[in-house]
């Protein structure tokens, strides 16, 4: 049996992929695979998700340059979740050019951005129209 | 506006939520909350999951006392996925047993379970017929 068959996948075809950063044990993504996303991830060794509103492959860094590197591919106990240990090239995780996508903390009622913007999404992507995944 | 307003709801009125042991750094169980779970889980400061097998608030640790203490949570990006840094009582997050749920790791086309079973199920929970979670 493949890899790919032990997968639960949903009703849509998809399973959530969390992107773990290998070096700092920050979780830095929660996105989407496919099967397809899923096989060319391994054949790539790159986190290689589904864009859900683009509904195409999206190769995480494809355009940015901020490849995901996978070191380690895991899946939890009923298999309908999967967890990537990656080296985040470049070190910007987030469209909006942050280490991670989680940069907001609830404080109180509140969401509170605590982590800085370290580059300026603008100098990331070529085109505002295509500006940022996902 | 409240914190929960700001989450992008799926269409089935859910979110998933990564529990992260604060102390480790290990991802342990992705799971999900609706927005009864989320503002349960806010108000008494423990992870509350939406179980969807259930259809009913499933209070992480309702039965074997593994409860996920929060300490933390983040929200992502586009508002779709919330990530819990967690206290995890008991050291057990997974219902077989084991510290946490992503307890296989893929080697070559196969998964290879890689962490022990730290404690028999058989002992973490009353009946069977419940047995574990989700």
């Amino acid at each position: 049996m493949k890899a790919a068959d032990a997968i639960a996948w949903d009703e849509r075809g998809l399973v959530p992929a969390i992107a773990q950063d290998a070096a700092s044990g920050q979780v830095l993504t929660l996105a989407w695979m496919n099967r397809l996303a899923f096989e060319t991830s391994l054949a790539e060794g790159r986190a290689v998700y589904w864009s859900r509103s683009r509904a195409r492959l999206w190769r995480k860094g494809e355009e940015s340059g901020f490849v995901q590197r996978l070191l380690e591919v895991r899946i939890d106990c009923d298999a309908d979740a999967v967890l990537l240990l990656v080296e985040q090239i470049g070190g910007i995780a987030c469209h909006t050019g942050r280490a991670r996508c989680f940069y907001r903390r609830l404080a109180g009622d509140s969401w509170q951005e605590t982590d800085p913007v370290l580059r300026d999404p603008g100098t990331i992507y070529a085109s505002s129209a295509t500006g940022g995944e996902p």
